[in-house]
């Protein structure tokens, strides 16, 4: 059986991010056969077609996506919509001949943030994903409410309903892999 | 009468932005006491919730923010949603305490892009302006196709019909912001 | 002081609605001078451009909204977007010459849903808002959980945030409608 | 080779719709293997949870669906957004026990309108997908502005664009089908 490769992509910059808890909690909780490496964007600059020499951070950021078969986006919400840092890599990304490191390519959203759990934002980037060729998981969908409680002190996620939700998402992630790759 | 002042704010970096020369052609078609400065993002880096000392191109951005009446943006659509660079020129104005640097602003919106100018980030940052509290113009609304050479070659926008577009919209703006400052 | 009148549109039209009851909460909750008047939808046909003689529902509907000086949404979320009932009223409503019933009005949407409170049908409704010409309040937005426990038995809403965010809204609307007019 | 059933759904109801004329002719233009049928909507009711017993075009539209392996959605654009008759088509396929009608389905969006060819409306479409747990093609997305001469006067599209447009979108629904039954 083939590894399926994911990449998890992170929209916010700070260290303690509980996105990116969302994305190494996911890296705990990977189906059989499924590995999860998580991209570096803190080095990516802005997107600006003048710039026609790629920086290190996005040649190393376009690698990464070239070498996933899927996606997992760690989706903030930023004032009702999506964070630059992660439509920017999105925008890198696009640029390549044919869409060839997007095209057909499977993947998941999941975010924490206000009480909706970022779900504003995550409709906003399965708009994009329709420029881009994404296939989106539709279900689950994950919204975690930062603000309930459920990172401790340490930042650490241990909600097991949360945690359920993220599996049952990657699983259903890996099923959609497997049939975009047919 | 009290002068009217505009900022301009313009979601693309290149150099030769047909955006930023919408903005540019606004600047030449303003009503009778209106004026319109354009912000300089060049040097505006990504939000980061860890930075606590702002950058001087943000201290400026949030300062020429302050000072408007109202705010024009030039909306590229890269990928069917908002450039980074302008949403995250709003999300940094978005941090100020009780959001006074926007709550209750008037502004418009105007995009160069592809077929439909741009209409479909258009739609994304009407939803951003929900959360900010902005007003924005609804007609006209100005939706530019880059691709229809319209555009001559140093750049000019000459066409006369899309030139009485802005004008529309910098009139309406213009009564929008009496309104919204009653 | 002018009366201010409003008319209510629900976009539900079974007898329990809980959307039905926003409206009728709002009606207990109106600032001085403010009234709220709610329309019939339960004969208003589908919109058909070959229907030229209007149904008298659909007359009756457009006079209500003729005399209205703001308009109060009740919007339901069917399935991520907003409920026909409540759409076909505004297109209905949007077939008049130069868009006289609705161009310039200002408006507040309310919704009783899911554990979003109907955000994501919100938000389209208020894309729809932009060509129609209507101007929405931003804050506060009013999202009810259904599933929450603050509807009784007998479907009256006690709950006292909701009620105090219902009137905040309801204030705010009272503030727009007069800058509007304006 | 399993045929592969379609059916199409129109969110317009008058006589001479142009999103009917390219239903029509997409069943002109399928791919060997492939049939599409058409939804009748003319006596389908809005939604209300207050009737426990379908009408005979309700339970007719919900046979045709259940039939179909795919899903083609010609998708008016009213007041920049779905239709009434379509959505409510959807909201009432949706009611079955476990989505089982719908879930996991492809669906492919065509439709003729204003210069951006029912594009904000068919965005807000693929937003119901998600939780209709549909499948859409993204590739190729078929905007047809009506108001350009593409209709004949007798209602016939001859656009040779269109047609080939309108044919390579199928082609993908059939992959997508093929695909999504695996």
């Amino acid at each position: 059986m083939t590894e399926i490769r994911l990449l998890g992509i992170c929209g916010s910059l700070r260290k303690a991010s509980h996105n990116m808890t969302l994305l190494k909690t996911a890296q705990q909780l990977l189906p059989e056969g499924v590995s999860l490496h998580i991209a570096d964007l803190t080095e990516v600059p802005f997107f600006n077609a003048d710039v026609t020499t790629k920086p290190a951070a996005v040649v190393a950021l376009l690698e990464a996506i070239q070498q996933a078969d899927g996606l997992v986006f760690a989706c903030p919400e930023y004032n009702y919509s999506i964070a630059p840092a992660l439509k920017n890599a999105l925008d890198w990304a696009s640029r390549e001949p044919d869409n060839r490191l997007l095209a057909g390519k499977a993947a998941a959203i999941m975010g924490a943030g206000g009480g909706m759990g970022t779900s504003r934002a995550q409709y906003h980037l399965r708009q994009v994903g329709v420029f881009l060729d994404l296939h989106f998981v539709n279900k689950p969908e994950v919204f975690v409410n930062a603000f309930s409680g459920v990172f401790a002190a340490d930042g650490a996620l241990q909600d097991e309903k949360i945690r359920a939700n993220i599996q049952a998402q990657l699983i259903a992630l890996q099923a959609l892999v497997t049939q975009c790759k047919k």
